[in-house]
Protein backbone atom coordinates (compact mmCIF):
# COMPACT_ATOMS: atom_id res chain seq x y z
CA UNK A 1 0.00 0.00 0.00
CA UNK A 2 1.36 3.74 -1.17
CA UNK A 3 0.58 5.53 2.07
CA UNK A 4 2.16 8.50 0.41
CA UNK A 5 -0.09 8.61 -2.81
CA UNK A 6 -3.71 7.51 -0.76
CA UNK A 7 -2.57 10.87 1.25
CA UNK A 8 -2.31 13.17 -1.76
CA UNK A 9 -5.39 11.54 -3.03
CA UNK A 10 -7.42 12.60 -0.05
CA UNK A 11 -6.21 15.92 0.50
CA UNK A 12 -6.77 17.03 -3.11
CA UNK A 13 -10.40 14.99 -2.83
CA UNK A 14 -11.18 16.88 0.47
CA UNK A 15 -10.22 20.22 -0.80
CA UNK A 16 -12.29 19.66 -4.11
CA UNK A 17 -15.47 18.80 -1.67
CA UNK A 18 -14.63 21.67 0.42
CA UNK A 19 -14.86 23.54 -2.96
CA UNK A 20 -17.89 21.98 -3.68
CA UNK A 21 -19.99 22.99 -0.34
CA UNK A 22 -18.33 26.69 -0.91
CA UNK A 23 -20.43 26.93 -4.20
CA UNK A 24 -23.54 25.30 -3.02
CA UNK A 25 -24.35 28.48 -0.81
CA UNK A 26 -24.53 30.77 -4.13
CA UNK A 27 -27.12 28.39 -5.62
CA UNK A 28 -29.16 28.07 -2.41
CA UNK A 29 -31.52 30.75 -3.39
CA UNK A 30 -33.21 28.76 -6.52
CA UNK A 31 -33.14 25.65 -4.05
CA UNK A 32 -34.68 26.87 -0.97
CA UNK A 33 -37.70 28.04 -2.66
CA UNK A 34 -38.39 24.32 -4.16
CA UNK A 35 -37.54 22.73 -0.34
CA UNK A 36 -36.93 23.74 3.01
CA UNK A 37 -33.20 24.47 4.98
CA UNK A 38 -33.28 21.15 6.43
CA UNK A 39 -34.10 19.18 3.39
CA UNK A 40 -31.33 21.91 1.58
CA UNK A 41 -28.82 20.49 3.73
CA UNK A 42 -29.55 16.64 3.47
CA UNK A 43 -29.06 16.83 -0.15
CA UNK A 44 -25.79 19.03 0.43
CA UNK A 45 -24.71 16.03 3.06
CA UNK A 46 -25.61 13.21 0.93
CA UNK A 47 -24.04 15.20 -2.61
CA UNK A 48 -20.74 15.42 -0.65
CA UNK A 49 -21.07 11.74 0.46
CA UNK A 50 -21.98 10.43 -2.68
CA UNK A 51 -19.13 12.19 -4.68
CA UNK A 52 -16.66 10.81 -2.08
CA UNK A 53 -17.71 7.27 -2.38
CA UNK A 54 -17.95 7.64 -6.32
CA UNK A 55 -14.40 8.31 -6.21
CA UNK A 56 -13.21 5.78 -3.71
CA UNK A 57 -15.03 3.20 -5.11
CA UNK A 58 -13.85 3.99 -8.61
CA UNK A 59 -10.13 4.39 -7.94
CA UNK A 60 -9.58 2.38 -4.52
CA UNK A 61 -11.58 -0.57 -5.56
CA UNK A 62 -10.53 -2.75 -2.11
CA UNK A 63 -11.19 -0.16 -0.21
CA UNK A 64 -14.25 0.29 1.94
CA UNK A 65 -16.35 3.71 3.25
CA UNK A 66 -17.73 4.01 6.17
CA UNK A 67 -20.04 7.23 5.88
CA UNK A 68 -22.53 9.01 8.06
CA UNK A 69 -25.20 9.47 5.30
CA UNK A 70 -24.94 5.45 4.78
CA UNK A 71 -24.57 5.21 0.86
CA UNK A 72 -20.79 3.61 1.86
CA UNK A 73 -20.46 -0.11 2.78
CA UNK A 74 -21.88 -1.81 6.01
CA UNK A 75 -19.13 -1.76 7.86
CA UNK A 76 -19.03 -5.09 10.37
CA UNK A 77 -15.29 -5.43 11.06
CA UNK A 78 -12.31 -3.39 10.46
CA UNK A 79 -10.01 -5.80 8.12
CA UNK A 80 -8.56 -3.82 5.16
CA UNK A 81 -8.68 -0.15 4.27
CA UNK A 82 -11.41 2.01 5.78
CA UNK A 83 -12.27 5.41 4.78
CA UNK A 84 -14.54 6.99 7.84
CA UNK A 85 -16.38 10.01 6.70
CA UNK A 86 -18.23 12.56 7.56
CA UNK A 87 -19.09 15.32 4.86
CA UNK A 88 -19.97 17.81 6.90
CA UNK A 89 -19.64 17.55 10.63
CA UNK A 90 -21.56 20.21 12.56
CA UNK A 91 -24.61 20.16 10.45
CA UNK A 92 -26.80 22.13 12.51
CA UNK A 93 -23.92 25.03 12.10
CA UNK A 94 -23.61 24.11 8.51
CA UNK A 95 -27.59 25.31 8.46
CA UNK A 96 -27.79 28.11 10.81
CA UNK A 97 -24.39 29.78 10.49
CA UNK A 98 -22.90 28.28 7.08
CA UNK A 99 -19.49 28.13 8.83
CA UNK A 100 -17.77 26.04 11.52
CA UNK A 101 -18.11 23.14 10.16
CA UNK A 102 -15.88 20.61 9.15
CA UNK A 103 -15.24 17.50 6.29
CA UNK A 104 -14.04 14.87 8.32
CA UNK A 105 -12.05 11.85 7.31
CA UNK A 106 -9.77 9.01 8.71
CA UNK A 107 -8.23 6.54 6.80
CA UNK A 108 -7.49 3.18 8.62
CA UNK A 109 -5.91 -0.34 7.99
CA UNK A 110 -7.09 -3.20 9.95
CA UNK A 111 -7.93 -0.97 12.45
CA UNK A 112 -5.15 1.14 13.11
CA UNK A 113 -5.68 4.93 11.84
CA UNK A 114 -3.01 5.67 8.88
CA UNK A 115 -4.48 9.34 7.92
CA UNK A 116 -6.38 11.65 9.63
CA UNK A 117 -8.01 14.93 8.54
CA UNK A 118 -10.06 17.60 9.48
CA UNK A 119 -11.13 20.67 6.83
CA UNK A 120 -12.88 23.69 7.95
CA UNK A 121 -14.10 24.54 5.06
CA UNK A 122 -15.09 28.13 5.54
CA UNK A 123 -11.66 29.28 6.79
CA UNK A 124 -9.68 27.21 4.40
CA UNK A 125 -7.92 25.89 7.73
CA UNK A 126 -6.66 21.57 6.90
CA UNK A 127 -5.54 19.72 10.04
CA UNK A 128 -3.84 16.50 9.13
CA UNK A 129 -1.78 13.64 9.60
CA UNK A 130 -0.15 10.60 8.85
CA UNK A 131 0.50 8.27 11.54
CA UNK A 132 4.20 8.40 12.74
CA UNK A 133 4.89 11.54 10.46
CA UNK A 134 3.58 13.82 12.77
CA UNK A 135 0.01 16.63 12.42
CA UNK A 136 0.02 19.77 10.43
CA UNK A 137 -1.98 22.66 10.76
CA UNK A 138 -2.11 23.97 7.01
CA UNK A 139 1.71 23.52 6.02
CA UNK A 140 2.82 24.62 9.48
CA UNK A 141 4.03 21.76 11.87
CA UNK A 142 2.16 21.18 15.15
CA UNK A 143 4.36 20.83 18.36
CA UNK A 144 3.80 17.92 21.04
CA UNK A 145 1.04 19.15 23.56
CA UNK A 146 2.74 20.13 26.82
CA UNK A 147 0.56 19.45 29.81
CA UNK A 148 -1.96 21.85 30.93
CA UNK A 149 -2.98 21.82 34.67
CA UNK A 150 -7.28 21.40 35.09
CA UNK A 151 -7.09 24.73 36.80
CA UNK A 152 -5.92 26.42 33.54
CA UNK A 153 -7.70 24.46 31.33
CA UNK A 154 -9.91 25.00 28.67
CA UNK A 155 -12.11 22.24 27.84
CA UNK A 156 -14.88 22.05 25.26
CA UNK A 157 -18.10 20.42 27.32
CA UNK A 158 -21.81 20.80 25.66
CA UNK A 159 -24.17 22.44 28.27
CA UNK A 160 -26.60 19.33 28.00
CA UNK A 161 -23.82 17.11 29.94
CA UNK A 162 -23.45 19.81 32.79
CA UNK A 163 -27.53 19.56 32.88
CA UNK A 164 -29.12 16.61 34.54
CA UNK A 165 -28.66 14.05 31.60
CA UNK A 166 -29.25 9.72 31.18
CA UNK A 167 -25.98 9.05 30.36
CA UNK A 168 -23.60 10.57 33.03
CA UNK A 169 -23.52 12.07 36.63
CA UNK A 170 -23.60 15.78 36.02
CA UNK A 171 -22.54 16.56 39.60
CA UNK A 172 -18.78 15.62 38.71
CA UNK A 173 -18.86 17.63 35.32
CA UNK A 174 -20.07 20.74 37.21
CA UNK A 175 -17.42 20.85 39.51
CA UNK A 176 -15.21 20.29 36.56
CA UNK A 177 -16.76 23.03 34.99
CA UNK A 178 -15.69 25.19 38.29
CA UNK A 179 -12.48 24.23 38.39
CA UNK A 180 -10.92 24.50 35.35
CA UNK A 181 -10.23 28.23 33.79
CA UNK A 182 -13.53 28.07 31.08
CA UNK A 183 -15.27 25.97 29.23
CA UNK A 184 -16.31 26.14 25.21
CA UNK A 185 -18.50 24.62 22.93
CA UNK A 186 -18.17 24.98 19.31
CA UNK A 187 -20.86 22.26 17.49
CA UNK A 188 -18.51 19.90 15.85
CA UNK A 189 -16.87 17.46 16.88
CA UNK A 190 -14.38 17.25 14.16
CA UNK A 191 -13.34 21.18 14.54
CA UNK A 192 -12.97 20.74 18.90
CA UNK A 193 -10.58 17.92 18.22
CA UNK A 194 -8.54 19.81 15.60
CA UNK A 195 -9.00 22.56 18.54
CA UNK A 196 -7.14 20.11 20.84
CA UNK A 197 -4.57 18.67 18.61
CA UNK A 198 -3.61 22.35 17.55
CA UNK A 199 -3.53 23.87 21.61
CA UNK A 200 -6.74 25.73 20.70
CA UNK A 201 -7.99 24.23 23.86
CA UNK A 202 -6.69 21.60 26.17
CA UNK A 203 -9.75 18.99 26.31
CA UNK A 204 -12.99 17.98 24.68
CA UNK A 205 -15.54 15.43 25.53
CA UNK A 206 -18.85 14.28 24.43
CA UNK A 207 -20.79 11.02 25.66
CA UNK A 208 -22.32 10.08 22.00
CA UNK A 209 -20.35 9.98 19.17
CA UNK A 210 -19.77 8.26 15.89
CA UNK A 211 -16.99 6.47 14.23
CA UNK A 212 -16.77 9.61 11.65
CA UNK A 213 -16.89 12.49 13.91
CA UNK A 214 -13.50 11.24 15.08
CA UNK A 215 -11.93 8.91 13.11
CA UNK A 216 -9.70 11.80 11.51
CA UNK A 217 -8.99 13.22 14.43
CA UNK A 218 -7.98 10.65 16.44
CA UNK A 219 -4.83 10.44 13.64
CA UNK A 220 -3.68 13.97 14.08
CA UNK A 221 -4.73 14.16 17.78
CA UNK A 222 -1.96 10.96 18.39
CA UNK A 223 0.42 12.63 16.19
CA UNK A 224 0.49 15.42 18.81
CA UNK A 225 0.80 13.08 22.28
CA UNK A 226 -3.10 13.91 23.13
CA UNK A 227 -4.82 10.97 24.72
CA UNK A 228 -8.13 9.73 23.32
CA UNK A 229 -10.60 7.37 24.65
CA UNK A 230 -14.08 6.53 25.81
CA UNK A 231 -14.95 7.20 29.19
CA UNK A 232 -13.75 3.97 30.11
CA UNK A 233 -10.21 4.97 28.96
CA UNK A 234 -10.63 2.16 26.15
CA UNK A 235 -9.77 2.78 22.50
CA UNK A 236 -13.35 4.03 21.20
CA UNK A 237 -15.36 1.93 19.26
CA UNK A 238 -15.13 2.41 15.78
CA UNK A 239 -17.96 0.09 14.86
CA UNK A 240 -20.98 2.15 16.39
CA UNK A 241 -21.26 5.20 18.92
CA UNK A 242 -19.13 5.63 22.24
CA UNK A 243 -18.33 8.52 24.64
CA UNK A 244 -15.13 10.13 23.88
CA UNK A 245 -12.49 12.18 25.44
CA UNK A 246 -9.65 13.70 23.98
CA UNK A 247 -6.75 15.74 26.10
CA UNK A 248 -3.24 16.50 26.95
CA UNK A 249 -2.09 13.53 28.64
CA UNK A 250 -1.77 14.28 32.50
CA UNK A 251 -5.31 16.66 32.15
CA UNK A 252 -7.23 13.28 30.68
CA UNK A 253 -6.04 11.28 33.47
CA UNK A 254 -6.80 13.98 35.69
CA UNK A 255 -10.70 14.41 34.29
CA UNK A 256 -11.16 10.65 33.31
CA UNK A 257 -10.24 9.78 36.87
CA UNK A 258 -11.86 12.67 39.02
CA UNK A 259 -15.04 13.67 37.25
CA UNK A 260 -15.91 11.06 34.73
CA UNK A 261 -18.97 9.04 36.92
CA UNK A 262 -20.87 7.39 34.02
CA UNK A 263 -24.23 6.27 34.51
CA UNK B 1 -22.68 66.29 15.96
CA UNK B 2 -22.02 64.84 12.73
CA UNK B 3 -22.62 61.49 13.37
CA UNK B 4 -21.42 60.08 9.74
CA UNK B 5 -18.16 61.45 9.95
CA UNK B 6 -17.52 59.97 13.83
CA UNK B 7 -18.75 56.62 12.05
CA UNK B 8 -15.97 56.95 9.54
CA UNK B 9 -13.82 57.96 11.55
CA UNK B 10 -14.51 55.18 14.20
CA UNK B 11 -14.52 52.59 11.58
CA UNK B 12 -11.05 53.19 10.35
CA UNK B 13 -9.41 53.62 14.17
CA UNK B 14 -10.60 50.17 14.31
CA UNK B 15 -9.41 48.62 11.29
CA UNK B 16 -5.94 49.92 12.44
CA UNK B 17 -6.21 48.51 15.60
CA UNK B 18 -6.98 45.16 14.42
CA UNK B 19 -4.24 45.33 12.01
CA UNK B 20 -2.24 46.61 15.13
CA UNK B 21 -3.16 43.30 17.08
CA UNK B 22 -2.73 41.02 14.16
CA UNK B 23 0.73 42.53 13.45
CA UNK B 24 1.59 41.86 17.68
CA UNK B 25 1.45 38.07 16.06
CA UNK B 26 4.53 38.22 14.04
CA UNK B 27 6.17 39.69 17.02
CA UNK B 28 5.56 37.60 19.82
CA UNK B 29 8.71 34.99 19.64
CA UNK B 30 10.65 37.57 20.76
CA UNK B 31 8.55 39.01 23.53
CA UNK B 32 7.57 35.51 24.72
CA UNK B 33 11.13 35.35 25.91
CA UNK B 34 11.06 37.97 28.07
CA UNK B 35 7.61 37.58 29.73
CA UNK B 36 4.60 34.89 30.10
CA UNK B 37 2.30 34.45 28.10
CA UNK B 38 -0.59 36.20 30.20
CA UNK B 39 2.10 39.89 30.48
CA UNK B 40 2.46 40.10 27.03
CA UNK B 41 -1.34 39.82 26.48
CA UNK B 42 -1.93 42.23 29.21
CA UNK B 43 0.35 44.70 27.08
CA UNK B 44 -1.53 44.31 23.78
CA UNK B 45 -4.67 44.90 25.34
CA UNK B 46 -3.18 47.89 27.29
CA UNK B 47 -1.51 49.08 23.76
CA UNK B 48 -4.43 48.74 22.03
CA UNK B 49 -6.49 50.72 24.24
CA UNK B 50 -3.89 53.43 24.41
CA UNK B 51 -4.32 53.62 21.13
CA UNK B 52 -7.87 54.14 20.94
CA UNK B 53 -7.52 56.55 23.78
CA UNK B 54 -4.87 59.22 22.41
CA UNK B 55 -6.41 59.12 18.73
CA UNK B 56 -10.11 60.28 20.33
CA UNK B 57 -8.93 62.44 23.29
CA UNK B 58 -6.60 64.24 20.34
CA UNK B 59 -9.78 64.02 17.67
CA UNK B 60 -12.49 64.35 19.85
CA UNK B 61 -11.59 66.63 22.57
CA UNK B 62 -14.71 66.41 24.08
CA UNK B 63 -15.83 62.96 24.18
CA UNK B 64 -14.92 60.82 27.07
CA UNK B 65 -13.88 57.07 26.58
CA UNK B 66 -14.66 53.92 29.44
CA UNK B 67 -12.45 51.33 28.65
CA UNK B 68 -11.90 47.59 29.67
CA UNK B 69 -8.07 48.81 30.60
CA UNK B 70 -9.27 51.52 33.05
CA UNK B 71 -7.17 54.28 31.03
CA UNK B 72 -9.88 56.20 30.04
CA UNK B 73 -12.16 58.35 31.73
CA UNK B 74 -13.73 57.76 35.03
CA UNK B 75 -17.26 57.48 33.88
CA UNK B 76 -20.34 57.98 36.73
CA UNK B 77 -23.00 59.53 34.31
CA UNK B 78 -23.50 58.85 31.00
CA UNK B 79 -24.21 62.41 29.51
CA UNK B 80 -22.38 63.78 26.34
CA UNK B 81 -20.56 61.36 23.98
CA UNK B 82 -19.16 58.33 25.81
CA UNK B 83 -16.86 55.81 23.68
CA UNK B 84 -17.24 52.51 25.12
CA UNK B 85 -14.23 50.22 24.58
CA UNK B 86 -12.88 46.77 25.06
CA UNK B 87 -10.09 46.47 22.83
CA UNK B 88 -9.83 42.86 22.85
CA UNK B 89 -12.81 41.24 23.97
CA UNK B 90 -12.21 37.57 24.75
CA UNK B 91 -8.98 37.43 25.86
CA UNK B 92 -8.70 33.47 27.15
CA UNK B 93 -9.36 33.13 23.36
CA UNK B 94 -6.73 35.96 22.28
CA UNK B 95 -3.91 34.07 24.35
CA UNK B 96 -5.00 30.36 24.01
CA UNK B 97 -6.47 30.58 20.25
CA UNK B 98 -4.99 33.28 18.41
CA UNK B 99 -8.58 34.10 17.26
CA UNK B 100 -12.51 34.43 18.02
CA UNK B 101 -12.22 37.64 20.05
CA UNK B 102 -13.33 40.61 18.75
CA UNK B 103 -12.84 44.54 19.27
CA UNK B 104 -16.28 45.72 20.70
CA UNK B 105 -16.75 49.56 20.10
CA UNK B 106 -20.26 51.15 21.33
CA UNK B 107 -20.80 55.06 20.81
CA UNK B 108 -23.16 56.73 22.83
CA UNK B 109 -24.77 60.02 23.26
CA UNK B 110 -26.90 60.76 26.89
CA UNK B 111 -26.93 57.33 27.21
CA UNK B 112 -28.03 56.52 23.57
CA UNK B 113 -26.19 53.70 21.47
CA UNK B 114 -25.54 56.06 18.42
CA UNK B 115 -22.91 53.81 16.73
CA UNK B 116 -21.80 49.92 16.97
CA UNK B 117 -18.93 48.19 16.18
CA UNK B 118 -17.95 44.64 16.45
CA UNK B 119 -14.86 43.84 14.62
CA UNK B 120 -13.74 39.76 14.38
CA UNK B 121 -10.46 40.46 13.80
CA UNK B 122 -8.84 37.45 12.38
CA UNK B 123 -11.88 36.66 10.46
CA UNK B 124 -12.20 39.83 9.39
CA UNK B 125 -15.46 40.15 10.17
CA UNK B 126 -16.65 43.85 10.95
CA UNK B 127 -20.24 43.69 12.29
CA UNK B 128 -21.71 47.54 12.51
CA UNK B 129 -24.50 49.80 12.64
CA UNK B 130 -25.93 53.42 13.11
CA UNK B 131 -29.04 54.15 15.08
CA UNK B 132 -32.06 54.06 12.88
CA UNK B 133 -29.84 52.86 9.54
CA UNK B 134 -29.54 49.08 9.68
CA UNK B 135 -27.00 46.93 10.45
CA UNK B 136 -23.95 45.83 8.65
CA UNK B 137 -21.57 42.54 8.59
CA UNK B 138 -19.04 44.03 6.25
CA UNK B 139 -20.80 45.47 3.03
CA UNK B 140 -23.91 43.29 3.68
CA UNK B 141 -27.09 44.68 5.30
CA UNK B 142 -28.62 42.06 7.91
CA UNK B 143 -32.19 41.46 7.68
CA UNK B 144 -34.57 41.73 10.33
CA UNK B 145 -34.97 38.85 12.51
CA UNK B 146 -37.61 36.37 12.61
CA UNK B 147 -38.84 34.60 16.00
CA UNK B 148 -37.72 31.43 16.21
CA UNK B 149 -39.58 28.77 18.76
CA UNK B 150 -37.18 27.46 22.02
CA UNK B 151 -37.38 24.11 20.25
CA UNK B 152 -35.31 25.14 17.07
CA UNK B 153 -32.82 27.68 18.81
CA UNK B 154 -29.56 27.70 19.10
CA UNK B 155 -28.46 29.19 22.26
CA UNK B 156 -25.17 30.72 23.54
CA UNK B 157 -24.45 29.89 26.98
CA UNK B 158 -21.84 28.54 28.96
CA UNK B 159 -21.73 25.20 30.88
CA UNK B 160 -21.10 27.56 34.46
CA UNK B 161 -24.47 29.09 34.31
CA UNK B 162 -26.13 25.54 33.93
CA UNK B 163 -24.09 24.33 36.55
CA UNK B 164 -24.96 25.17 40.38
CA UNK B 165 -23.92 28.85 41.04
CA UNK B 166 -24.84 31.85 42.86
CA UNK B 167 -26.14 33.99 40.43
CA UNK B 168 -29.20 32.16 38.74
CA UNK B 169 -31.12 28.74 39.76
CA UNK B 170 -29.66 26.11 37.74
CA UNK B 171 -32.10 24.05 37.03
CA UNK B 172 -34.24 25.93 34.69
CA UNK B 173 -31.48 26.62 32.67
CA UNK B 174 -30.64 22.81 32.34
CA UNK B 175 -34.17 22.27 30.98
CA UNK B 176 -34.11 25.23 28.89
CA UNK B 177 -30.55 23.68 26.98
CA UNK B 178 -32.40 20.42 26.86
CA UNK B 179 -35.81 21.97 25.17
CA UNK B 180 -33.97 24.39 22.68
CA UNK B 181 -32.17 22.44 19.40
CA UNK B 182 -28.61 23.22 21.03
CA UNK B 183 -26.26 25.24 23.11
CA UNK B 184 -22.64 27.31 21.95
CA UNK B 185 -19.88 29.06 23.78
CA UNK B 186 -17.61 31.15 21.83
CA UNK B 187 -15.90 32.72 25.06
CA UNK B 188 -16.74 36.62 23.59
CA UNK B 189 -19.61 38.34 24.63
CA UNK B 190 -19.13 40.41 21.54
CA UNK B 191 -18.68 37.34 18.89
CA UNK B 192 -21.94 35.96 20.45
CA UNK B 193 -23.78 39.24 20.33
CA UNK B 194 -22.69 40.18 16.66
CA UNK B 195 -23.96 36.19 16.00
CA UNK B 196 -26.77 36.77 17.51
CA UNK B 197 -27.65 39.74 14.83
CA UNK B 198 -26.88 38.16 12.15
CA UNK B 199 -28.86 35.16 13.06
CA UNK B 200 -25.94 32.34 13.49
CA UNK B 201 -27.40 31.65 17.19
CA UNK B 202 -30.94 32.76 18.21
CA UNK B 203 -30.16 33.79 21.61
CA UNK B 204 -26.89 34.32 24.04
CA UNK B 205 -26.72 35.13 28.21
CA UNK B 206 -24.25 36.00 30.50
CA UNK B 207 -24.46 36.27 34.24
CA UNK B 208 -21.92 38.99 34.50
CA UNK B 209 -21.00 41.70 31.52
CA UNK B 210 -19.26 44.88 31.56
CA UNK B 211 -20.94 48.38 29.50
CA UNK B 212 -17.70 47.64 26.85
CA UNK B 213 -18.33 43.87 26.44
CA UNK B 214 -21.76 44.87 24.98
CA UNK B 215 -22.09 48.75 24.16
CA UNK B 216 -21.52 48.14 20.47
CA UNK B 217 -23.17 44.91 20.35
CA UNK B 218 -26.58 46.45 21.74
CA UNK B 219 -26.58 49.11 18.73
CA UNK B 220 -25.90 46.36 16.14
CA UNK B 221 -28.54 44.23 17.90
CA UNK B 222 -31.60 46.63 18.52
CA UNK B 223 -31.20 47.30 14.20
CA UNK B 224 -32.19 43.76 13.58
CA UNK B 225 -34.83 43.72 15.63
CA UNK B 226 -33.36 41.51 18.70
CA UNK B 227 -34.40 42.37 22.46
CA UNK B 228 -31.28 43.27 24.85
CA UNK B 229 -31.91 43.58 28.19
CA UNK B 230 -30.82 42.51 31.34
CA UNK B 231 -32.59 39.34 33.51
CA UNK B 232 -35.00 41.94 35.00
CA UNK B 233 -35.97 43.13 31.51
CA UNK B 234 -34.37 46.40 31.99
CA UNK B 235 -32.13 48.51 29.65
CA UNK B 236 -28.76 46.72 30.82
CA UNK B 237 -26.52 48.70 33.13
CA UNK B 238 -24.00 51.03 31.44
CA UNK B 239 -22.27 52.07 34.44
CA UNK B 240 -21.40 48.86 35.58
CA UNK B 241 -21.69 44.99 35.53
CA UNK B 242 -25.13 43.97 34.71
CA UNK B 243 -26.78 40.33 34.03
CA UNK B 244 -27.41 40.67 29.93
CA UNK B 245 -29.76 38.22 27.56
CA UNK B 246 -30.10 39.44 24.01
CA UNK B 247 -32.85 37.03 21.80
CA UNK B 248 -34.84 37.26 18.72
CA UNK B 249 -38.23 38.93 19.94
CA UNK B 250 -40.81 35.85 21.42
CA UNK B 251 -37.49 34.23 22.01
CA UNK B 252 -36.43 36.51 24.39
CA UNK B 253 -40.13 36.67 26.13
CA UNK B 254 -39.93 33.12 26.10
CA UNK B 255 -36.63 32.73 27.80
CA UNK B 256 -36.90 35.63 30.61
CA UNK B 257 -40.75 34.45 31.32
CA UNK B 258 -40.22 30.77 32.05
CA UNK B 259 -36.38 29.93 32.49
CA UNK B 260 -34.96 32.93 33.92
CA UNK B 261 -34.89 33.03 37.82
CA UNK B 262 -32.21 35.19 39.92
CA UNK B 263 -30.73 34.19 43.06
Amino acid sequence: MNWGTIDKYAKSLIKEAGHKIRMSFFSSIDIDSKADANDLVTNIDRQIEQFFIQRIQRDFPGHRILGEEGFGDEITALDGVVWMLDPIDGTMNFIHQKRNFAISLGIYADGIGMLGYIYDVMNDDFYHAALGEGAYYNDEKLPILENTPLENAIIGVNASWVAPNRRIENEPIAKMVHTCRGTRSYGSAAIELAYVSSGRIDAYMSLRLSPWDIAGGMVIAQEVGAIATNMLGDKPELLGQDTFLVAKPGLHETILSNYIRLK
